[in-house]
This record gives structure tokens, sequence and C-alpha cells, in this order.
């Protein structure tokens, strides 16, 4: 039943209405006549049906302006008080009990399903009064949340508080897991196939920086390459100073990529404790505050000790062997190492976090070196198999070529890396020391060579390592010592140690450090100690370089270097 | 066919051989006669056979003499060289894998088993010039080797040169596992059933102390008790005061008692991580030097930091709440916090090592305070179960009762114990801090009404407490503050922080304290940190009293105090 005739239904809505027609338009209505009695002539009439439609029209007009005001009137009596708001501090008045839930539980499955969570309010935007968009984010993950305003449930008000909130706050969200038909586009959303229709939300801790915080927390987790493409868009995206970040280092720290890192970060000692405990290592714990300058004395930190001075250790070098003179066998130390270099690079810092090991053994300082060729391996493996999530996190901003680890591990001789080089035309001295370049360069070549980035080399010159190094026993120009590599920078070094108090002095006096200044070193041999080897590994190098992050202080929550002792 | 006639064997020793019979003894003999032709007379008979008699005898004991030199010589031909000696310094010559053996796997079902082991020789001593017995040590146990005179196998030399070892020397034994009749009484001996019969021994690292070693491990494990009943024998045993030990620390750690002690100190520090991981804390390390005295000046170690100046951490309070800002939810630190107090009592030292954490909460600060009770629980329950041969092996020399743990955690408020003092007599005001001896009082009297040696006291008054402490919702005089207790000392203090920015400047005001000494630590919480709580735990303070050692310094390896920075 095809009609053309516009049929006005209640489906209408009434803005949209068009206005009755003119009352002479029906028919059998009473004629109207002149006070004489005449007729009233055509022109008359139409002058009178005009006036009546006018006033028709204005009444018409102040009815509507009238019902919408007390519409507007009727919208303003907030229905939905109750639904959002700031919260008291918290100072443990209750404990209710509430379940609480996380973001990375959201899936489309549980579509329907009704929960409260609190996460931090990362950004907000109201494309109209009626609707607002949120990313709320829980470490690494993320999830968008809509409100919307519903009838007796989310009030203009609401929204428009809702989106006032400062980026930042804690909130907290009462709502409902919904399937979204697409997946939402946002990159800084992890969530993609499900968001959460918001019913209630509540600011837990507000925000209380004065002026706006020094960057948004969705910038500080861009790319490079992100940043790069949107310079030449209608909003380029701000690239912010590492300075800015560590200036600001708990903004920066809620990035989920800092998440990631840190987590990464306690994985590698996790660990590195997990396979040294399995392999009968002892944790310990050796002084920090030293009464003599255990190194060179140029490079150790003075610390005013009552009336007196004292020293903070540059690593456990003294205190683990000592330990291993007094029968501890294996033993291991995760803790703070000073170092007072001048040096303003992106690989030093003043203090940074050692994972040092000494080992007894029984015939070979292979048996030391084998075990930590297993050790890295052990590491290298489980990483991303525990922490695949993190890894991808921290690519996403840092973007780096996989790790390489070889099926079984790549030892080389000091000599096979001199020659290795200057095979690819580099002028190396037999027993010279690597620079950082030949590092780098001997990286490249053993990655090609045996497709790796984790190697070890062994046998260096005796002369380029301390003194308490023991010399190899066949050709005393080299020694039982040796480094391990990571995309061609040195993370471990370490060597069998000369045991021998009286073999100690003889090494003292052949460098020229007279025996008195190690007085307490050499004694500590002089009870016996059982012939040992070990190392010291730098917690933030080993993960700057199996993330590529390229500066240390990315690796250290709070680092420190000559001009940076804060926060 | 017996005989009473002695019939020489073989098997009689040539010494013990009777001299031959008498010539004169013999029939048939041709008679002499005077040069004259007379025969002799009977008295020139006798003095002839008495003349006779005498040259015989004089060159029977000539031969005998010769032969006995010929045997002392055949004697001293070392047939043994190969067995005993002292082994070149190890410079990792050679690894021919030789399996060692544990004096812990030594049994008497082994009984005839041939091992190889490296041991510390802890004593030796020679009955005769054929026998001696050794004490051999590994760690916490010790074994008897005997070594006795064999032919062919172990000469004299040999016996004389092993009985000449300096104790705490490393040796190498080849022997046999041998059971014995009746279980050896010797109290420092661990394997009470079996010994070794050394075939060969070598030293593989020699003592090169000059003089004599300053005491022996044997004795500096014997308890008080075992001293004190000495003295009135003919062997008293001498007391080793701390200071002796403390300053030959690596000696005094060989003790099977210190072996055992830094194993539990391990064994804390492993079940606290092992708690603590699983339930979702990370492991961070926060820097230790600062560019600010974070708590009160006078108790900070200042440190030159180039042109500048830096201070150590007195404890990670700042690092670990600046983590919960960051979002890292739940974080624990085991690292060294310092102390500049010039304290010079058995309970404090200058350096100890801090077990913090810091949680994130929902609602209440009582789901941080009873995931610190249950994870004291889990390690007071682990350690016994773990670490079973560790405690019984400080028992012996450091006698305590049997640590309480009740069933129930117990925790107190501050107000009932107040009120437990005052009906046992204690004068305390209601808002007064405990001293160590009212501390000590309630710790016996809740031993006594809830028999246990742990215990949670909650509530403290808020004045007594850090400007950061959150004052109790419902009376402002007290705190959402807890302290939990081993045998009635403090052993970690904690509660709810402020976590807000105003509230905190507000604690700081009446605290009097301005707020630019505490700027860093209060702009830490302007960008938002959920309510939070904490706590820190010394790790020696556990440790000394869960073992009832009396020192903090026992549980420390190399302890600093205002007057001991070495070894």
């Amino acid at each position: 039943m095809a009609s053309d005739a516009p049929k006005p239904t209640s489906e209408v809505p009434p803005a949209e209405q068009k206005p009755a027609a003119p009352a002479n338009a029906e028919g059998g209505a009473q004629e109207e006549l002149n006070p004489d009695g005449t007729p009233l002539s055509d022109k008359q009439r139409r002058k009178r049906a005009e006036k009546a439609e006018k006033e028709r029209i204005k009444a018409e007009k102040a009815a509507r302006l009238a019902a919408e005001q007390a519409a507007r009137q009727a919208a303003d009596v907030d229905f939905a008080t109750e639904n959002y708001g700031t919260l008291p501090m918290n100072q443990s008045q209750e404990r209710p009990n509430v379940q609480l839930f996380d973001i990375g539980d959201i899936h489309p499955e549980k579509d329907g399903q009704h929960i409260t969570m609190h996460a931090r309010l990362q950004t907000s935007r109201a494309p109209s009064a009626k609707l607002a968009f949120f990313t709320l984010r829980q470490n690494l993950n993320c999830v968008q949340a809509t409100l919307a305003q519903a009838p007796e449930k989310v009030s203009r008000q609401m929204v428009k508080w809702a989106t006032s909130v400062t980026p930042e706050s804690i909130v907290q969200v009462e709502g409902t897991i919904t399937r979204v038909p697409k997946p939402i586009e946002s990159a800084s959303v992890t969530v993609k196939d499900a968001e959460v229709k918001i019913s209630k939300i509540f600011v837990v801790v507000p925000v209380t920086w004065e002026g706006q915080v020094p960057f948004y927390v969705d910038d500080a987790t861009r790319s490079d390459a992100e940043i790069e493409a949107s310079q030449d868009t209608p909003r380029p995206l701000p690239p912010i100073a590492l300075d800015t970040r560590l200036d600001n280092r708990v903004l920066d720290l809620r990035t989920p990529t800092n998440q990631a890192i840190f987590r990464l970060s306690h994985g590698i000692c996790r660990l590195f404790r997990e396979f040294l405990e399995n392999n009968g290592f002892i944790e310990i714990h050796t002084p920090k505050l030293q009464g003599a300058a255990t190194e060179s004395g140029a490079s150790v930190f003075k610390v005013d000790y009552f009336k007196g001075k004292a020293f903070l250790a540059q690593s456990p070098q003294l205190g683990k062997q000592m330990a291993i003179s007094a029968d501890f066998g294996r033993v291991y130390e995760i803790g703070p190492v000073f170092r007072a270099e001048d040096s303003n690079t992106n690989r030093h810092m003043t203090e940074f976090t050692g994972l040092d090991l000494e080992m007894a053994f029984q015939e070979h300082y292979h048996e030391v070196s084998d075990l930590l060729n297993q050790m890295f391996f052990f590491i290298f493996t489980e990483l991303p198999k525990r922490y695949g999530a993190e890894i991808a996190t921290v690519k996403r901003q840092y973007p780096s070529e996989d790790f390489l680890v070889p099926s079984q591990p790549v030892n080389l001789d000091f000599k096979e890396a001199i020659q290795m080089l200057r095979e690819a035309g580099y002028e190396v001295g037999d027993l010279d020391d690597l620079s950082t370049e030949t590092e780098r360069a001997l990286g490249k070549l053993v990655r090609d060579k045996y497709k790796t980035d984790f190697y070890m080399l062994d046998k260096f010159p005796l002369e380029i390592r301390p003194f308490y190094t023991m010399p190899d026993p066949k050709d005393n120009k080299y020694s039982n010592s040796y480094d391990f590599f990571m995309r061609g920078q040195e993370i471990l070094s370490g060597a069998q140690r000369v045991h021998d108090a009286k073999f100690l002095e003889e090494r003292l006096a052949a460098a020229n450090i007279p025996v008195s200044a190690m007085q307490g070193y050499v004694d500590a041999f002089r009870l016996g100690a059982p012939p040992h080897a070990g190392g010291g590994i730098g917690l933030e190098r080993v993960l700057m370089l199996y993330l590529g992050l390229g500066n240390i202080r990315r690796a250290s929550m709070f680092p420190r270097d000559p001009k940076r002792l804060e926060p």
C-alpha cells in the first residue's frame, strides 16, 4: 500500500512535525459577518485569517518554548548524584571487600558482565555533551570506557563532571563489559575488542599538581617513528626529552613501556637467583661501607664516618672472596655498586645494581665460565617465555631486533678475536685491550659468523687485567680471565683469582702496587682460600642491551650520574 | 700335631727371634789342647769358653745391629711418595673431572666405597708414629679420618708428614668409607657411625698465616656451657672474645655454626621473596645515593659527590613510595640501609640489610598488615622444614628455646597492650612510646597469654610515629600504624602512609617541619598516589632473635658499627 502523501506518525519527533493546516481549509464552519451584518469582503476575510494564523503561530511558539524550558528545568534536577563524584581520602575508614577487576581480564566473551575497577584516567574526550570516551590504564594495559547520558542513570552533569577529571587521577569505575563491533583503533588501547560502558565513576585519588602535568603518559609512550611521522600532520606529537622524563620520573614510570621494563628488570634478577640457587649458591650481603679504598682510590666515594673516613664499595669483590675463603663455596649478591667516575656517557652511572657471584671450583676455572654460560642461556631462554607481553610492550616504543642466542655457547679465545678483527681490516696489537669501537666491531663479526648476540671471550692478556687475575699456566702473557658480551658490549667481567697470598704479593709487586696498600685483601688469603673464580654483571646494562634501550638511564628506576641525584 | 718346642717360623719377625744356642752345647766337637799338648784344665776350659761366648755375643750383636740398620735403611726408602705431598698451586692446569665426595653423603651403608674428597683439615692427632686421626670439615659437616702405616701403601714418613699439616689447610684425601663399631664420641664430628681410612692425602691449599692461627675452628664452635664446664679440668677450653672472632672473621665464619647462620640468613631472604613474588610483588632497586637527607639529618652519612655532597639512604622509604606512586602496585627491596647513629649496643649497626616492602591497597591498610602476618607465618613455618639441620647446628653452640608461633595471628591494639602492662604493674602513659624494657615485658606477657614469640601491635599513638603516618579516621590521637615483634623486640615498623600531598603538608606543619625540607617527598604525591602501606624489616634482627644469638653482629657476615669498618 504505497502512498506519496506524507503521513505524520508518532515516530516523527515533535520538532519535525509540520504545522497544522490553516483553519479555513476545514469545511462546514460558520461564516463570519461585518458588525453591520454584511458579509466580509474577500480582502477582509484574508486579513482576518492572516491575523489569526499569526496569533496561532505565536501561541504555539510560546507553548513550545515553555515546554522546552520545563524540560530543561526537569533535566537540571541531577538524578545521578549518587553515581559520580570525588570520594573522601582513604584513611581505611571501612573494608567492604569489593572485588576489583583487572583490565587484563576484560574479554569480549565477558560481554554484559558488571564490574568495578580502579584505574588511572589516562585521557578523556567528549564528542558531544552527551557522550564521553576515556582511556583507563592499569600498568601495561589500557581499556576504552564510554559514558553516555541515559535517563535516570547518567545525567548531563555527570558526563560534564567526568570529562573534567584531570588525567592521571585514580578513578573507581563501575560498568559493563561490552563487545565492540570492530577493533578499537587507538594505539594506546590494548584491549581491542571490548570496552567498558560506565554506570558510575568516582575519583579515588585526585591529581593536585599545580598547573598542567609535565607531559601525558600516552605521549610519553610513543615511539620515535610515531612522533616523527606526526610532524607533517595537523596534530604533531610532542617529543619528550630524557631529562624531562627523569626529572618527572614518577610520571614517566607509569608508561606501559616502563611498567614492562622494570618487570623485566625483576625478571632478570629472579632468573639469576633461580638458576644460582638451583646450583647450590647462597645469597650474601657484603658491607658497602669500607675502611679502605679497595681498588683505585680515584674512583671511590668518600664518606664522613663519625670522626674518620669510610669508602663506598666499588664492587663486592673483597667481601665475596672472603666468603669463599670462609668456605661458603658458591655465593652471590645483588646489590648497589658505586663508581665515582665523572663519566657522562649513555652507559655509565655512579650507582648501579651489581649481580655478583663467586665460586670455589675443583679443578679448572672453566667450571665457573661454563656455569656462567648456562646461567645466561637460562635467563635468555626463560625471559621471552615468562615475560613475552612485557618484551612486546617495550618493542612498541623501542623497536629492536630479537636478541639472538645460539644453540650452543660461543666461546672465543682472545687470540681468535684478534685474528678475526685483523682479517676484517682492524689494526690491533696482540696484547692490547679492546676499545669500545673494536668491541662493537667484534660483536658484528661474531653475529655474522655464529648468529649470536651473546658470547664469551676467554684468555685475556694478563697485563690488561687486575693484579688479582690468575695467569695462564702455559703462557703467562695471557690469563685465566673472561668477558661476556651482549650485542657487542661487555656485560660481565670475570676471572680465576689468585688465591695464594704469596703469589698475590708477587703479582702486586709486578703491578707496582705496594702490598701495604692491599694488606687486608692479601691477609684474607693467608688462612687458605680454595681456587675460585667469579664475575660481576651490571643489571642495567643487561636490561638495556637485551631491549635495545640505547641509554643506561632508561634501565634504572631512579638513575644516578655525576649530574643527577634526584629524584 | 701339637708340640711344646718353639718352632721359629717366617712369621716371627727377625728381631724377636731367639739367639742361636751356644756352640758347646753341640755334641761331637774336637777337644782343644794346651800349646804343650796337655789337655786344658777345667779352669782354662771355662775361661776359654767364657771368652768365646763373649766374642760370639759381641759378633752376634754387631750382626744384629747391622741387620737392623739395613732394615732401617730399607724402611727409609719411602715407598709412599706418590701418596702424599703438596700439590702445585691450582692455575687450572688440567680438568680430569674427578668426582669429589661430600661428607654429608658418608653413611655406614657405603662401607668399603673408595672416595676422593676435598676438605679443611680441622684437627689432627697422632697417638703413635704409626697411626694418626684427623677431623675433616666441609661447611656444617665433619668426619673422622684415620691414617695407619701399611706396607707398600702408607709409610712412616707419610704419617709423619700428614700430622705436620697445618690445621685449616685444604686437603685432598682418597680413602675408603668404613663403618665404625661404636659411635665416634668427639663432639665436633658430625658423622658418628663411619670414618674414612685414608690411602692418599695431599695439600691442595696450604695455610701461609705467619705463626699460630688466631684460634682453632673447633674451639670457636664450642658453647659457653662447654667452655665453662672445662675450666676445672686439666684441659680448660679457651673462650674466644667476639672482637677476636670479628677481627679474624674469615676464620670465624668457617665454624659449622656460622656456616649454618648464614645459610639461614639466605633462607629468610629466600622465603621473604618467595612469598612476596607469589603475591604479585616485584623487586626494585632504589638509589642509596640521595641528593637530600631524607629523614633526620643527624643520623645520615654524608658523601663527597664530585664537587657537591650526597647522603646515604637511611631506608628505601622515598624510593619505594615513588614506585607505588608510579603504579608498580606491590614492590619489595632487599638492600643495605645506613644509619649514622653512634650507638654501641648489641642491637645496632651502622649498616644492615633491609627487607622492605610497600603495597597499594584497595580499601584498608589491614590488607597490608594481614599480608605481613601471612608472610612471617610462611617464613617461620618453612624455616624449620627446609633448614632443620642448620637450626640444630646453631643450637649446639647457642642453645635457645624453640621459636613459638601461634596457630592464628596475634594482633593487639596499642590500647590493649597498655592495659596488659598496667595490670602487670608497669606505669605507662596512654600515648607514651614503649621503652626497651616495657617492650620486653610486653613480650613476656604476650608469650604467657597467647603462647607466641611473634605478634603484631596495631594503632600506635600518632604523636610517636613519623609525620607521614596516616591518622586513625575515628580517633586522631592514634594512627594506622603497626609494629611486629619477635621475642619482645621490634623487627618491623610500618604504617599506612599519607598519600595526599595537601594532607602531607598539614601533617608536616603539625610536626613543625618546614615543607621546603621535604619538598621532593611531598611533590612525589602531587601526581596522585594510591592509598598504600608497607614496612621495613631488619634481616639481621630477625636472624638474631629467631636463633637467640644475643648480639646483632653475630647475624652479620661483616658487621659495621661506629668502631668497626674492617674486615
